[in-house]
C-alpha cells in the first residue's frame, strides 16, 4: 500500500539522520507533492507514524519528529527531574493547579475515602526541553501532608513528602493503558483532541502500608517508553 | 463538543449495562440516525471510543463493546494460559508458523548473537473467548532447546522449556509502547490497518543469565491493562 511506502521512506530519514529530533516536517500540501501523491494517502502515513511514536503533532504549528522517547521504569524510586537528567534530558515540571477540594468519585474509591472527603488535588505539567509531554494530577491525602500547598509545587512532590512530612514512598501500585488526550489536558499539552495517550496510574503507600496519594499521567505516548527488569523471585511453580 | 457527547452517551449505556461485551453496534448509519448527527461526526465519536479501549473494531463486521481488559502482571511468572484462567476468561493459543530460520536484525540485537546466527522463530496468535487478541512471535536460542520444533507449540512454551529442556525464566526485561497493526498481524487479528497496538517486547533470562528467548507481543489495546505492585526496596536516597 502506498502509505506504507511513504511511512517507510520518512522512517528511513529519520533513521539516517536527515531528520533530526523536534525538527519540523514540510506543510502537508508540500510533502503530499514531493511524495507525489494525495493529501489523504499522506495523511494515512502520518496517522501511522504518529501511531508509532516517530512524529508528533501541535497544535495549530504541524507535525515534528519525536525525540527519543523517555525510558520510564515504574520499579525504580520515582522522580520525574532524576528520571530526566539521568536519561540527559532537561526536565520542568509546571504547577497548574493546587488546592483542597472534595474527592471525586475516582480519588475516593483509589484512596479508599470514606465519602465527601477532603483531597489535596494538584494538576501539574510535565515538560522535556520545553516540550509539554504529560499532564499529572495528583490526589493527596491530606493527613499525611497537611500544609502541603505552603511550598512550591513546582518541584518534588516525594521530596517534599520526605523532607517536610517524613513520608517515603515503600510501595507502588500502577496501571498503564493506552487513551487519548481531550479538552483542557490537550490544550496544556499543545496537544489536537484526539492524539493517542498512555495513562498511567500510580496508588503509592508508606511503610505502614497507608496510601499515601494517587495519580494520574496522562503523556504523549511517543514520548514515554517504559521498560523494566523483573526478578521472577517468588516463580510459584503451580501458578505457571 | 457534539462528538465528545456522543461518546459520553455510548459510554453510559455501556456502564449500565444496556450494552454489553462483544455485542455488536447498529450500522454507522443507523447509529447516527438515532444520534441525530452526521457520519463525520459520529465517526469521531467511534474513534475516541476505540482510542480508550471501550470498543473494537472487527475488518468488514463492524464495531464492538469491549469485554474487560486482560490485566497483565509482568512481575509474575508469565504464562498466558493461566494469567486468563485466573481472571475467568477462555484463553486459546493458535499456532500460525514455527521454523528455524537466519536471525533477523532485531532478534540478532536482543538475543545478543553473532551475525548470520540461527534462530528458532514461532508465531502465534492469543484468544480470548475465540477473539483475537495478540500476535506473539518467539525468538528462541536452539542452543536451549535444541529440538522445539518437535513439541506441540499450541501450548505453554515455558511448560515446554522447563518440562524437557530443565530451563526456567529467572528474569524479565520488558517494554512496552504504543503501536499501530498493520499488514498480516491486522489480518491475524480481524483489525483494520492502522487499529491502535499495545507492543510489549521481552527478553528473559535464565538461572545463569543467558537469554533464553526474545518476544514480541502485539496486543489489540483494548484487551489488555498492565497493573502491578512494586516494592521499592532499593531505594537509594541519592537517587530520589
Amino acid at each position: 500500500m502506498q502509505y506504507v511506502k511513504i511511512k517507510d521512506a520518512i522512517v528511513e530519514q529519520i533513521e539516517t539522520g536527515m531528520l533530526s529530533p523536534r525538527q519540523k516536517l514540510p506543510a502537508e500540501r508540500k510533502l503530499a507533492e514531493s511524495f507525489d501523491t494525495t493529501r489523504v494517502t499522506l495523511r494515512e502515513a502520518l496517522s501511522l507514524l504518529e501511531a508509532d511514536g516517530r512524529i508528533y503533532r501541535e497544535d495549530r504549528r504541524g507535525w515534528f519528529i519525536s525525540p527519543t522517547p523517555l525510558c520510564y521504569d515504574p520499579s525504580l524510586p520515582l522522580n520525574f527531574a532524576t528520571m530526566a537528567t539521568t536519561q540527559n534530558r532537561k526536565p520542568q515540571t509546571q504547577l497548574l493547579a493546587a488546592k483542597n477540594t472534595i474527592a471525586n468519585k475516582q480519588a475516593t474509591q483509589q484512596l479508599q475515602l470514606p465519602p465527601f472527603s477532603d483531597v489535596i488535588r494538584i494538576d501539574r505539567v510535565r515538560y522535556l526541553e520545553e516540550r509539554p509531554v504529560a499532564y499529572v494530577t495528583h490526589y493527596v491525602r491530606p493527613t499525611v501532608c497537611p500544609n502541603l500547598l505552603d511550598f512550591d509545587l513546582n518541584g518534588s512532590l516525594t521530596d517534599i513528602y520526605r523532607d517536610h512530612f517524613g513520608v517515603q514512598y515503600q510501595k507502588v501500585h500502577y496501571r498503564m493503558s493506552t487513551s487519548s488526550i481531550l479538552g483542557e489536558t490537550a490544550q496544556a499539552l499543545r496537544a489536537t483532541s484526539g492524539t493517542p495517550a498512555m495513562m498511567i496510574e500510580r496508588i503509592t503507600y508508606d511503610d505502614n502500608n497507608e496510601r499515601i496519594d494517587y495519580s494520574v499521567e496522562c503523556w504523549r505516548h511517543d514520548a514515554i517508553r517504559v521498560e523494566s527488569m523483573v526478578e521472577l523471585r517468588n516463580a510459584d511453580p503451580a501458578s505457571r
